[in-house]
């Protein structure tokens, strides 16, 4: 028998992998939590149908959506994480022996549990003491916050389901109030290239930057997404992501990175022409 | 009916578009020649069963492959392509004025006939007077050049089939016989991520750093192509490709590009730790 799943990248485009088996059918109160084994990515998790993360490439969007800010931020002890059920920005986050606090609001618990039993080396860290879980909406639960986080990650997949609260500039304003007067928000943003996302991509940059006083785009290549082609929104009270950058002070950290370095975190806020077109920043 | 197009990544990843309706199916004297007609990507150039361009993103690939090199060497008069029989490259480079001459190699005269009939935007310029096209072997026309080039682009999609005898140490060593005392080679390297390509990738980069005085790799995104991270090979007797940058000149030539720009251009250099560590090159 040949198997094969396949993620849906527009209506007339999709990426399909081979698989092996399937791990885990599960329905839980938010929804519905496949886990396959395929022949090329290793194991995938597809929520709702749509593909979340793969153990062959996680790796990228976890370094990506993690260190950026940590190599422009001079001092981060206190972060927040929205979504990131699966533990991989907690894993790479963790990381810094200079962040002491780390809350992780992810929804659903069972998303948590079954990451922790089928992908043990994205959510190996889950269990560290620094890492404070609350399975509660992230909307909700960044409005009672105020001046308390010097980072706050959004790392949702998905505008739509369980995460269409965010993406709102109501949620970016709470962000805002939740950070410290110098903190960063890292948003992951999308890609520009179909249609369907970009549109996702125009409003939450658009949202962020009606709040925040620096507001810029970066980029970085993650195979298994649609078109490979993955946004991240910077966002700052005051730190720039290049004039701040303080590359020999991260290097001098020896952190194992496989994709993020500080000359590509340089190289990652260049954008194409047509992606600066979309945001509305090209000169 | 549904009617989809499927193009094998690996043999366990495949990218699917659905399809209108076929336009060509012909079998040339050298492969077997498809173009369809697809919802998101436009029509589709498929040559036996592999994709080459589509009319939605072959911007990214032939601005990136024409205008890093030209921002860089200071006086380029006459130019070698080698493949690019779809003429897009020809498109790009005839925008600069300075180029006086450029002899396109593309063994195939079926597909340089069918790319002019049905793609009119890509091909557009393969009449222009500056343009020599030769239905040859690209490897045996570069054999018998001497110092003639200020560039030579390789322009094969694919190590295999007619452009197997390019990706050689041999082909490369003629390249440099054939270009002008500071000339410059671009060469069409596949993508990294995939085991299968990065092969390839490793070879060729290999074969032209054993040549070449200096040899570098820059990276930009193409949607339709395996993985979306696609590499080119940027070689030289003399110009470093960031060193010798003139931004502000070729700003100055008001070239439209949708992807590339003088930014994006020191940007597409900087590598992931993944990719310089298939390279060599990781410090």
């Amino acid at each position: 028998m040949e198997f094969w799943y396949s993620d849906k990248h527009t209506k007339e485009v999709q990426l399909s992998m081979k698989i092996k088996h399937q791990i885990v059918s599960h329905e839980s109160d938010f929804q519905q939590i496949d886990i396959l084994e395929t022949y090329e990515y290793g194991k995938v998790l597809v929520l709702d149908g749509e593909l979340m993360i793969t153990e062959k490439d996680e790796f990228i969007y976890h370094e990506m959506i993690s260190h950026v800010s940590m190599a422009v931020h001079p001092h981060v002890e206190n972060v927040l994480v929205i979504g990131g059920g699966d533990g991989g920005t907690v894993r790479e986050l963790a990381k810094y022996k200079t962040i002491h606090h780390i809350d992780l609001v992810e929804v659903d618990e069972d998303l948590v549990n079954l990451c922790k039993k089928h992908f043990p080396t994205t959510a190996l860290m889950m269990e560290d003491e620094r890492v404070y879980i609350y399975h509660e909406e992230g909307l909700r639960f960044v409005r009672s916050r105020q001046e308390e986080y010097d980072l706050i990650i959004v790392d949702c997949a998905d505008p739509f389901g369980p995460a269409e609260g965010l993406f709102t500039r109501e949620f970016y304003g709470n962000c805002y109030k939740a950070l410290r007067k110098d903190g960063i928000l890292i948003n992951q943003h999308e890609s520009p290239f179909y249609s369907e996302h970009s549109q996702t991509v125009q409003k939450a940059h658009k949202h962020i930057t009606a709040v925040f006083p620096l507001s810029t785009v970066y980029q970085c290549h993650i195979p298994s997404y649609p078109s490979g082609h993955w946004l991240f929104g910077f966002a700052s009270k005051h730190y720039d992501p290049i004039r701040d950058l303080n590359a020999e002070k991260w290097n001098a950290l020896e952190i194992p990175t496989h994709y993020y370095n500080t000359d590509l975190h340089k190289g990652s806020f260049y954008l194409p022409n047509y992606v600066k077109e979309l945001l509305g920043t090209n000169e």
